[in-house]
């Protein structure tokens, strides 16, 4: 199975909410690393994050790896203190040699805070699958780090292991940081209070992806492998009881025994789809399910023969697909890479899904108009 | 590190090769079974390989698990007797509730033999990367299994652990067997020779392609990781001799130290390069020396904007890309498929150069006009 936590840089944002939760649950001391504001374009965006011990232990990347020896060594006072701190990499170079817009050059503010009970609210909200924001103060008349989390409904949780923020900060920019929260982005903002002007950095958090593989057969693990290698939490799910051991899908967060009619209920708009049962029968009733449910991304194994039997099948039944049902099948699934090895085919899958729910298509970026990052950046106003 | 060969179906064709190697240099008793025909279109096409121990191992997957069983039982004689053995597997069920296509229904013929010393002439030629072809007896006057191996230049190599192929077929086939070699394609045809009809199944092999990541930053780690996972024999060089620690890139079948403007030496017409050593002058160096080399795909991180400043500084150096050394440069390296963290931007890198080794572009497979497979399968005759 692959251990996608092995490599510190190749750790995920899944990877990092769960070994948050851990130390949360443990009571060990903890460190979280966020960039809060760029300079340039960057390999990381803000929000992105690594979690740290201190025992030097480090997971997920913040930059390219120019940082993360300076951030090491910022967050010892931070367990030995408990209180956040900020602090400005500038790592532009006069004489231009240097890489332009690599996370290796540019000014990088970088926060580090404690894994205290500021994250419970957090790690709460992403647990059931909800969004949150968090909205803490980086600069201004508040404690550095006081921190309140807004949920998508507008309830805001303030932890008691560090300071909250002054009265008005949080009812100024609680729109805001709910619309954070629902499109997983960020925005900083200098808002006037009573106690003076307060500049918070809102991180919008959202969970994992996810990925539903329908199929018991061993083809099902390269594509559980590599989805949850790249960052989706992987449920796979059979028809056939006995293909049901989590042993036989190591990297699965969950392995369910459903009637394929029912793997609807498992999916929504997170969810990323893969029929692969190598049943027909199993794949029709399963497609019928899943295009009732939510789920933005159903791809089918199998030619487009294939699928066309199956809806053939299924209006004899009376089930019909509407146009924006249809829009949301792939198949034949996965991007046009050309490769026939299983890895091969699991990596055009995968790569389909995450494109899909980022709203992409896949083609070649050098092809691709405007900008890579898309619209779901907010520029911080200054 | 990511253990490709942990999970028998995410092993690729190159872990297959040196399984093999590892199996010949040891003198353990190996086999090997391969698809030698399917009726249908099939999860894994002719050619598809898998490696066997007595003890039970077995490496590739040549279906989506639905006769890897039934192969593990036709190999023991094998192991037992030396003989090569063939079975046709039909998996059609007459109700057709079953997958079409999907590789468990369908007619599958497989060859599984021993790893005798009819293998050596073909890893040979993959360690030097050059292309073969097998060319194997499966049906008709002659021994099943009776091989002769075709190098790209006509070159015949005949084994001596298991009989020949009678007099004349390899001169009939040696034109078709050199062209398989050349394009990684199969053929299966019916010989007339003195000693009676022989049918031959023809397996052009090809190396695993190649990735070379120039940069010695840890984000080649994911990059490399990944690469490495899908099936390139994968390279990592640095213009920093400190960086150079093959721990460091553990992904990597060789980490090198080099100059910039030497890395076009380390690049041919089957590798992808990936330049990110975050410093644009040794990007700049390597740009200008891998676009002198055969390489098809060089991928250059970061944005437009600095592929535009190092094209100017390099033409004000003299250096000038042609239309055909321009076409080859991708960047913003990788596909559009919207993701941020680090190996997600590693899925889209290796993703982008598999598809351009490939002849492909990447886009949604459901929008191809045409086969999937596209050109390079050959159908057999009848």
């Amino acid at each position: 199975m692959y251990q996608s936590t092995a490599d510190p840089w190749s750790a995920t944002a899944l990877d990092v909410k769960r070994r948050l939760s851990s130390l949360r649950e443990s009571g060990e001391p903890g460190a979280v690393a966020t960039v809060v504001d760029v300079e340039g374009s960057a390999y990381r965006r803000p929000g992105a994050k690594m979690v740290l011990t201190p025992e030097g232990d480090h997971l997920g990347g913040i930059t390219a790896g120019c940082l993360e020896g300076p951030v090491v060594d910022l967050a010892n006072p931070v367990f030995a203190s408990g209180e956040p701190v900020i602090e400005t990499f500038d790592l532009m170079d006069d004489d231009d040699e240097w890489g332009l817009g690599l996370g290796c050059n540019g000014v990088i503010d970088v926060l580090v805070e404690p894994v205290d009970d500021s994250w419970d609210a957090v790690l709460a909200a992403l647990d059931t699958g909800d969004s949150v924001a968090t909205v803490t103060a980086v600069d201004g008349d508040a404690p550095l780090g006081a921190r309140a989390v807004v949920e998508t409904d507008g309830t805001v949780a303030t932890p008691s292991d560090r300071a909250g923020l002054p009265d008005g900060v949080v009812e100024a920019i609680r729109d805001e940081a709910v619309d954070c929260a629902e499109t997983g982005t960020w925005v900083a903002r200098t808002v006037s209070a009573e106690a003076g002007d307060v500049t918070v950095f809102v991180d919008g958090v959202e969970p994992a992806p996810e990925m539903l593989v329908f199929g018991g057969q061993p083809d099902t693990g390269p594509v559980s492998n590599l989805a949850r290698h790249v960052g989706f939490a992987v449920t796979v799910a059979t028809a056939r009881g006995g293909h049901a051991d989590p042993e036989r899908f190591p990297a699965a967060d969950e392995v369910l025994s459903l009637r394929p009619a029912n793997l609807g209920e498992h999916a929504d708009e997170r969810t990323a789809v893969v029929l692969m049962s190598h049943n027909k029968l199993d794949d029709e009733l399963a497609l019928a399910s899943v295009l009732e449910s939510d789920a933005p991304y159903v791809g089918l194994m199998g030619p487009r023969e294939r699928f066309e039997q199956i809806r053939e099948e299924l209006a004899a039944d009376g089930v019909e697909f509407t146009e924006a049902q249809l829009a949301r099948v792939a198949t034949p699934v996965g991007l046009d890479i050309g490769g026939g090895e299983p890895v091969q085919i699991a990596l055009s899958i995968v790569s389909e899904a995450l494109a899909v729910l980022n709203g992409r298509e896949g083609g070649r970026l050098r092809d691709r108009e405007g900008a890579i990052h898309g619209e779901r950046e907010i520029i911080v106003d200054d």
